[in-house]
């Protein structure tokens, strides 16, 4: 079935409906350029079935062997113990920002929650309506701008969890390992998930919104240790138990079939690439190309973050004048570079380079980088 | 830009990759042709941006084009005044079971829900987690086969909404006109939303997972008006407030951009091809093969639903025997329907013929029926 072929098998049938661009979009993102081949052959008829991927029971053969296989393949990807549930759900990052203290957290026990970026920061406002909220860390004094030490962290051992972020999308800062708790650890990975390799038993639960490096939007992984999951409140409204989901393989009601499809196209990109250790070398070569050509501007380029808190993923920096930063993301436009625009928190640019972005845009945004600095220093 | 063209005008540029069979599937269905083609283009780079739709920022201009449009050309299809607001979620119509209740429902006050089916059921049972319930009408008494007459429907004037499903998927009966309520009326659509003129001025709220008619699984329609939805309650979650969701145009987070796009192109197609008198006319047209099958059979096809009450999108019927009804659909399968078998709690055969199936496959449908009776009666 078409399902089972790898995508680094694939020859396109497809023309290439016209030439595509450096898309440094922060999310939804670039998707491998195999996968979208791919996706164009199966909406119209998957694996020889005579209907395309969206038009197929989600409790039919075909989608069965889709899902089955997304699950199998994202255990393989980051060796994944049947101690976990894999679950494919609605609604964002952001859904699970209320679902986690809907599910584990009461008004009589506390959470502890790193803040370290806006979206850390959502998550812990959501929790404060479920129950009490320690502030184990806070950002905010420096704008966001680095990591914490393990002793920047005051975490309470009676916490019900400590949930943290791995990667700050909007400031460009990124653990490089998840820190250290006594009390169930919970990640949003969603704009760093699958790009490096990562230690699933420190966790509790990982969720990551699909638009970055999975997939379409619309669909969140959950990698939930069973007996973390468990421990959710009982009588809950049917969407918002991860048991209930876990119970009926992620087809509580119709899931977001396609994006699940998709999912489990990308995680077949991603172990034909050399699977997490393959993404993570080949992202610190990419992301090196612009790194370098910020810290040989000779301080025209200012970056974001400091230098021990850099992400691979995204990778922000200002000019001396808002005037130079806007001069600067005209003429990448014009290069065809786009999506380059920095989020409004920090201002500047911001290059979000994910596993499905190509070497040759970050080393053509460096040298743009380069020439851009020496006309304008 | 490319989404601003009618799906009418399209000319495929992609080879068809393997014919493609009658898909009867209950949902996730059947999706018009034209719009799978027009997928398959912006998937790779859509409106000449460089960038394929999945790809795109849900905050960037080509992505505004393609919410705008949607919501312009459902307002179009529907006639909705801006008294309404169009969104857009996620979590299946399953989610909005519990999301009513939470906005709308207290313990202090009760809802009226009329029971036709397992799903309106489900919307009814978790309902109850929230507050009061009636049920206005209780058709599991002859197992869902009818639409209850005005007389049959008990309502509570003081009740905060009434809720109703329009098309019952599993037993094939269908309301021709909303039930008349003094209080707020509330409709699950999922499985006739657009097949026919609706009257959306007598509802106060009518959603649908898109899934049937609207495009793939994932994205929820919802057609609420402002003044009942200013009655939700505070202090909800974040996602779980409509108010919130309206504020945000759809995009109070990430949205499920690629659902919301082929939506947007089903609204394309639906606008080209007679809008909802055009569809209405055509899915009569349609269902009048089948029934006429069943009701020329001689008794052979038992149908499910009452004949007032039958549905124009699924049409339920079985045989004398269980052994019947599988050779039936052995037969079926072997000339290319797929998707007939009968929902488990009313066994036999389903055919759902939702506005993008073909009366070709009607006719086809029609004609095994009519050879099969003769070869079994």
């Amino acid at each position: 079935m078409t399902t089972a072929t790898a995508p680094k098998s694939l020859k396109p049938t497809f023309p290439s409906a016209g030439k595509r661009i450096f898309n440094f979009s922060a999310g939804p993102a670039i998707l491998p350029e195999e996968v979208l081949h791919q996706c164009q052959q199966d909406i119209w008829n998957i694996a020889g079935s005579g209907i395309g991927i969206m038009e197929h029971s989600h409790r039919g053969p075909v989608f069965d062997k889709v899902i089955d296989e997304a699950v199998a393949d994202c255990r393989k990807i980051a060796n994944i113990s049947d101690d976990y549930e894999i679950l494919f759900l609605q609604g964002g990052a952001t859904t699970q920002f209320a679902m986690i203290p809907m599910n584990f957290l009461s008004p009589e026990t506390s959470a502890d929650y790193i803040d370290t970026g806006v979206w850390a920061n959502k998550a812990m406002k959501e929790a404060k309506l479920f129950g009490k909220v320690n502030c184990a860390f806070d950002g905010s004094k420096d704008n966001y701008a680095h990591i914490p030490a393990a002793n920047e962290i005051t975490l309470k051992p009676e916490a019900a969890y400590t949930h943290y972020c791995s990667n700050n999308t909007i400031y460009g800062t990124e653990f490089t390992s998840a820190p250290k708790t006594s009390t169930p650890l919970l990640c949003d990975a969603s704009s760093d998930i699958f790009s490096r390799p990562i230690d699933i038993n420190k966790h509790a639960m990982i969720y990551a919104g699909a638009q970055k490096n999975l997939g379409p939007s619309g669909v969140v992984l959950i990698i939930i240790r069973k007996d973390f999951m468990a421990k959710g409140k009982q009588g809950l409204p049917t969407m918002f138990s991860y048991a209930n989901h876990a119970k009926e393989g992620s087809r509580l009601n119709t899931p977001a079939a396609f994006g699940i499809y998709v999912m489990g196209q990308v995680f077949k990109w991603i172990l034909s690439n050399g699977g997490l250790e393959g993404m993570f070398k080949k992202n610190i070569e990419k992301a090196k190309f612009i790194y370098d050509a910020i810290d040989n501007s000779g301080g025209f380029y200012k970056p974001h973050a400091r230098n021990d808190s850099r992400s691979l993923m995204n990778i922000t920096f200002r000019m001396a004048s808002e005037d130079l930063d806007k001069k600067f993301l005209k003429e990448a436009q014009a290069l065809e570079m786009d999506g380059l625009k920095g989020h409004r928190n920090t201002g500047g640019v911001r290059a979000s380079v994910y596993n499905a972005f190509p070497a040759a845009g970050c080393k053509a945004l460096a040298e743009f980088m380069n020439d851009f600095a020496k006309r304008n220093g």
